[in-house]
């Protein structure tokens, strides 16, 4: 397990928020959202902010020296449930950078009251999937350990 | 974290092997499975496995002392990626009992080579969504702590 | 078939437009967003339009005569293909009134380029799952036949 | 809208059968399958309909001459609800062939009961997204128009 970041419950600790909306096609026979759909709730924060920060996720994709960040592992602690139609701000940071791979952490909170906390790892892969240099602009967007 | 299991590589280790296809609908632009397919991979081989041992799922839902086991933790590693069409083995087995929760330990392989480790961590929750006795039967599925 | 409905192919026809980001859990080995996506996008903007009508899908959903619009029938016409992080502006109108259904008709178009069409069928059912009365508000929404 | 077929509700009128078992993943609030789960029923039903007479997908997808099956058009009428871990039977023809396009259609029950029936149209696409030849072994495939 290479995950080490400690997502931090306060959400003035993160460089960046992300706010979308759950979908009814998100819930499940509980009457909340499923857990199964967090993953892209913290993709859609992921590439919302290499957007802000000026590296759309399709620039860094493409061209011959284009590289995917493949998730290496993930993390996710349900603290409370979503339910349909909340207004989600999903605050994200960048960190644990090293040669090879970085980390994302989450915090998703509806109203400031935290649902959930999550970390995802993340390694650079070429088009043909082998792993791939990171590019010098992560090293910018770091900001925890 | 409550998450403690260790995932073993070794297939030999679980008590059940439910056996899935991957799904052209679940590949992303990276042309490999996408990492948020995986929970419901998880989660369908959980309910395989409460079938075998006698305890479908939906029987352990209905009903007045009806249970939903909420997923609290998830953690998973992405060790080889999947790709469309590939039959998966998914190992599974269920430890770490305690009192309100337990744990579920996860091996996805083809043929026998090893693509994710995975971990879930699971409360038993009553029809409002309160925390809820554990149903006794889980004692006899736990193999691992 | 009950579907009935002609989506236009001009923006202007329409009374509502809900703007939404493509995924890239949503793309799949095509390198587009996989057909499959798209009926989440339907639904979304059918809530946003419920939302904008002053009748947010929660509140028409809750209570002892809250009602579900259940899916009867689902059309979608891919046109030209969605891509990854795309802003799509979904176009929506409600027709096709009748005592026990309604149509929603919609235009998927980015920068004004037309990717889709869709219609939907409903019915309301209550909480049992049984059809159930049409809410009065509903003849307010509707622009086309 | 290119779509002709008519799905019959005679379960012996089609050439292949494809079992399948919701997932919990795949309900929703209203405590039954969403309708957005069912375009991934018929997809893999076409990709099971394709392995079974000898041209997996992944081999009609691969190599200089490889093509996609491009969804054009979908069609879904709901007819019952499916609920959670209900065993599907999706049965699956292939008609409406045309020099660019065929169409298939399918009908979903379980034990028996006919709770779906749909039509995709799809045409065949390059490497490039380009409209392509159809596959001579289409014909092949052809029952009903």
């Amino acid at each position: 397990m290479r995950l080490s970041l400690q997502p931090s419950l306060d959400a003035s600790a993160y460089r960046y928020t992300h706010a979308l909306r759950t979908r009814f096609a998100e819930t499940d026979a509980m009457g909340i959202i499923h857990h199964g759909a967090y993953p892209s709730y913290l993709e859609e924060a992921r590439v919302a902010l290499l957007r802000d920060a000026g590296h759309p996720y399709e620039v860094v994709r493409s061209g011959p020296d284009g590289v995917d960040f493949a998730v290496l592992e993930l993390f996710v602690r349900y603290r409370r449930p979503l339910r349909f139609d909340e207004q989600v701000d999903v605050h994200v940071l960048v960190g644990g950078l090293t040669r090879t791979t970085f980390q994302v952490g989450y915090l998703l909170d509806v109203a400031g009251q935290a649902r959930a906390t999550a970390v995802t790892v993340h390694g650079a892969v070429g088009p043909t999937g082998r792993p791939s240099r990171m590019p010098a602009f992560l090293a910018d967007l770091v900001e925890a350990g």
